[in-house]
């Protein structure tokens, strides 16, 4: 962490609808999945190799809740840790296509869908973006839309 | 982890439309929001108390990801830990409506919203769960709407 952190390259007035950028790769271990389990999803399919195999996924798999937040690491690492971001409200259509499995290659392709300045704060905005996380066969294992805030330029 | 975790208690046809229970609390420490941060959302407002305190937020908040996955944590040991749950496709309408911080203490209350056996497969079906975490102060700093796909009752 530099102090150049604090100081944002990217705001609202330079975002626009299109494709943004593909941002990764991760490979996931089978402790990472373990761990995270233990921790935040002690559902036996992402804790336990034996009755994981037993189970209808044949084998272990990531929390979903995992996944999205892998995901949301290599999107802050790639375009939302040098933007003016300023949080999210909220997330629509967050869907699990496909499991996630210890080994996997993660990525994630991120697109615009909408930019929309505040009527009311006229220092920031929304934007809507669509998140595709793809495995190493580039299968999209997770895909959602959510709104981020971000500042506007400031006047200079 | 004892041998009875694998042998559900609650499978499909236990679960009907109503109030389910509420779950929790645990209390989340700025420890744990700068962990996680560091690993899954390294935003500044997530990780740096001076940066946080210089953002919208006033001082560090926890990453949205980290209240659902602690929100899932506290539903997994009080519901679906002893249930015959089979994993989730999607959620939607996940809206995070208050910041998390150091010291809040969450708990879960959890409805259920629709049972629907599945028409193709006639041993599960799928169960909306709308989930409301709570605050110490009892405002709802995240909801969620997921569907939870559950095995139906073996016959003996």
């Amino acid at each position: 962490m530099t102090a150049d952190a604090s100081v944002p390259e990217l705001y609202l007035d330079d975002l626009s609808v299109g494709p943004l950028g593909e941002y990764g790769s991760h490979t996931i271990t089978r402790d990472e999945i373990i761990a995270f389990a233990r921790e935040y999803d002690p559902q036996l399919f992402h804790l336990d190799d034996a009755a994981a195999k037993r189970s209808i996924y044949g084998g272990l798999i990531a929390s979903g809740w995992q996944t999205v937040s892998l995901s949301q690491r290599l999107v802050v690492d790639g375009f939302l840790g040098r933007a003016a971001g300023l949080g999210s409200p909220g997330v629509d259509q967050l869907r699990w296509l496909r499991p996630v499995r210890p080994g996997d290659t993660l990525s994630v392709r991120v697109e615009i869908v909408e930019v929309r300045p505040s009527r009311s704060k006229p220092d920031r905005g929304s934007v809507r973006l669509k998140y595709e996380t793809l495995n190493q066969d580039r299968e999209v294992v997770l895909e959602l839309t959510c709104t981020v805030m971000f500042a506007r330029r400031p006047e200079r």
